[in-house]
């Protein structure tokens, strides 16, 4: 098959056959394809499209491209999450625990993160002696004898994904539907559970700024995942502010850990009434919603959630101690307030704005090679719509130093403002429809 | 400058700048923009076009990558001739030593061919000891003593377009008429003359199978000429059959003479007069056509247009006996005749095709590198339209071996087919207003 054919073909608006995606798919990763062949279908897609066949098949060429995981040992239905992420999102951090102790078994692999904070994946580590790295084996035994283990990805999953993905990084073909949806399914597919909840995001601080192409992108994710068998729900939430108080890596794992105590913000607590029983349901524990939301809150009163997170953390030789001692968190050197300079309403303008305050603190990543400092971040005692009065404390700011915490302080500034009408609240969340 | 930002801006339809389309040139001339950006670039440009003004920058650009030929010191209106080519174009080989016998100087840089036979260089190569390349000293010295040199392209005239034309190939972003239109003017621009008479041919034998394309094609080629000062002229000629009867490179050198002698198939002579009456009175030898065709008419019964390739190839070092013996050409093993099956009318169905003979003969180049057999080709005893009987001569092929005249025939007789009424006849020829 020439290569070159396949690019005319997309680029002529045609519809690639399903041998033709294998055939690009397996043979790029073989190395027979160069980069300046691929970049330009990437682009040829990019303005062109694919269709949901299309899609599919491109997502499973990248799925078999590496190692397909076998969970099938585990007994009882394995359900995933996914969130397309956003700032102070530490949602998986809560649900999965929860999940666990309701008796789904999580398998759960997770990202690292590039952006404004790390991702899940990185936030776990700002637990001393944290391990996120587990062989299939023991990551398979752990989830068999705990019921729940949370790893990065492992290196033959996807492979396709990851040369696909730095490919689109640099040649200006990241924001295109069908490729996001083949990139984050294709690892969803590769990592073996029977269902997936997905949360996919939109507003200022999300990936998607546009609500109407979140919805796109859910449905074609659902329709992808349904297509490859799984049991798929999709769920849509505003991020047009930072989700709950805390952004950074130890202070969003605190936030996490007060919410298995019972303690949340309201924006989180939302998010968890939702997404919690999706999957509950998913995994066959309950029939309806308010069911599940009962199963989700007696395992979080008992403590039967939280003692599932520190299960987890030891079995990954985590020190299990920071559930109950904050200062075992890497801390940051310097800590700054900012107040309000004037009676009225906090208005959040720009999510994505807050977030870059974390990104300047040290607190996110650049490039993938890039080190994070996981003690900075901030803590929001404002939120947006608040009333607030002159002097009230706004944010907290944690950083490594006066200089970094002076150029959040101007970032976050930039980010809000303090206005005399109430602003209106987004809808937060809502589940898609099949 | 960013180059991502600058695939992005093309990609969401935007304009580039001047000097976003200077940085991306001079960049990846130096080789600091990777393949694989550029790729991408150029498709998002295939797919959104670009504006007259960024392709006329983009042309500058490249243009002045290189050496810009500085032809000063030759006295009088230099003027340059260009064709897009096709099956049997051998019409630069005529009209540029008219146009010299008519005492315009010809400072001419022709290309190798890729496709169905070679280009103006390869043909003229067919000529026993004829060097295509003069260094720029020499090439300037004998249009200056002679009137007339015709050389191949020199390494430094326009690098980026030689690296751009490259990628373009293997990524599928060759048809796109701003590439194709700045590709050719860069190096027209560069090769210094102040007139240029563009021949753009269109059909089945042609680049451009669609008449409309071609036309903007010319338009596009019309104004970069103009915005950059030169006089411009352009020509729309149909390429739905062969022109004249030789295709192949001794043929058609063989044709060419044959023209200069005064013997021309009709739709050679029909080309020629539009093609030198442009050149003359670009050239500021002739107000109007009926005067420019009575001195070329003149320059070629009088023997001085003959006389004028006899001393060109002389100068640049080939045998000129040539022109009185043709069997100093490479000559082929085999020459192998096609004969009508039955009663009617030639029609050509399919332009291409019979250039594929060549090309299957060995008198075409599949990749650059190729050698191509100068000696192999066809010669069409019957034209489109022509009214044949049982057992006429249709064609004369020119092949190595039977096995390759044998294929050669095959393919011919798939490009043709004898009907029972006459076929329309295409309108060959018309100048582009301005």
């Amino acid at each position: 098959m020439n290569f070159i054919n396949i690019i005319e073909k997309k680029r002529d608006k045609g519809k690639l056959a399903k041998e033709e995606i294998r055939d690009f798919i397996n043979r790029y990763v073989a190395g027979e394809i160069p980069d300046y062949q691929v970049s330009a279908l990437l682009m040829a897609i990019y303005l062109n499209g694919c269709d949901d066949e299309e899609t599919y098949e491109l997502t499973m060429a990248m799925a078999e491209s590496g190692d397909i995981m076998d969970l099938s040992e585990i007994p009882g239905i394995k359900v995933d999450k996914h969130s397309t992420g956003g700032v102070g999102d530490k949602v998986t951090l809560i649900v999965a625990p929860v999940a666990a102790a309701c008796g789904i078994p999580t398998a759960k692999m997770s990202g690292r993160g590039l952006g404004f904070t790390g991702g899940t994946i990185d936030k776990l580590e700002a637990i001393p002696g944290f391990s996120t790295s587990l062989d299939e084996k023991d990551f398979i035994a752990q989830v068999k004898n705990t019921g729940y283990a949370l790893i990065g990805q492992t290196k033959d999953l996807a492979p396709a994904d990851k040369l696909l993905y730095a490919l689109r990084d640099v040649t200006g073909t990241v924001g295109c539907i069908p490729l996001i949806a083949s990139s984050i399914m294709s690892k969803k597919i590769a990592a073996g559970s029977d269902a997936i909840v997905l949360e996919v995001t939109h507003g200022t601080g999300a990936f998607m700024r546009d609500e109407e192409k979140a919805c796109e992108l859910a449905r074609i994710m659902m329709d992808i995942g349904k297509r490859a068998g799984l049991n798929m729900k999709a769920v849509i939430t505003d991020m047009n502010e930072p989700l709950g108080h805390a952004i950074g890596n130890s202070l969003e794992v605190i936030e996490a850990i007060e919410a298995l105590k019972g303690t949340t913000a309201s924006d989180v607590s939302e998010v968890m009434k939702v997404i919690i029983p999706e999957m509950i349901m998913a995994g066959g524990k309950a029939d309806n919603k308010a069911d599940a939301w009962k199963m989700a809150e007696e395992a979080i009163s008992s403590g039967r959630a939280l003692e599932a997170f520190r299960t987890m953390i030891a079995a990954q030789h985590g020190n299990p101690d920071v559930i109950d001692d904050y200062s075992l968190f890497p801390k940051a050197a310097v800590k700054k307030e900012v107040h309000a300079e004037r009676n009225g309403y906090l208005r959040v303008k720009d999510c994505a704005g807050i977030g870059e305050c974390v990104k300047l603190l040290g607190g996110g990543r650049i490039t993938k090679e890039q080190a994070i400092d996981l003690s900075v971040g901030l803590e929001m005692s404002a939120k947006n719509g608040d009333k607030v009065s002159k002097g009230d404390c706004l944010l907290e700011i944690y950083a490594r130093n006066d200089n970094e915490a002076e150029t959040a302080r101007m970032q976050y500034l930039k980010s809000v403002e303090i206005i005399d009408e109430e602003p209106e609240k987004n809808v937060l969340i809502y589940t898609l429809n099949d």
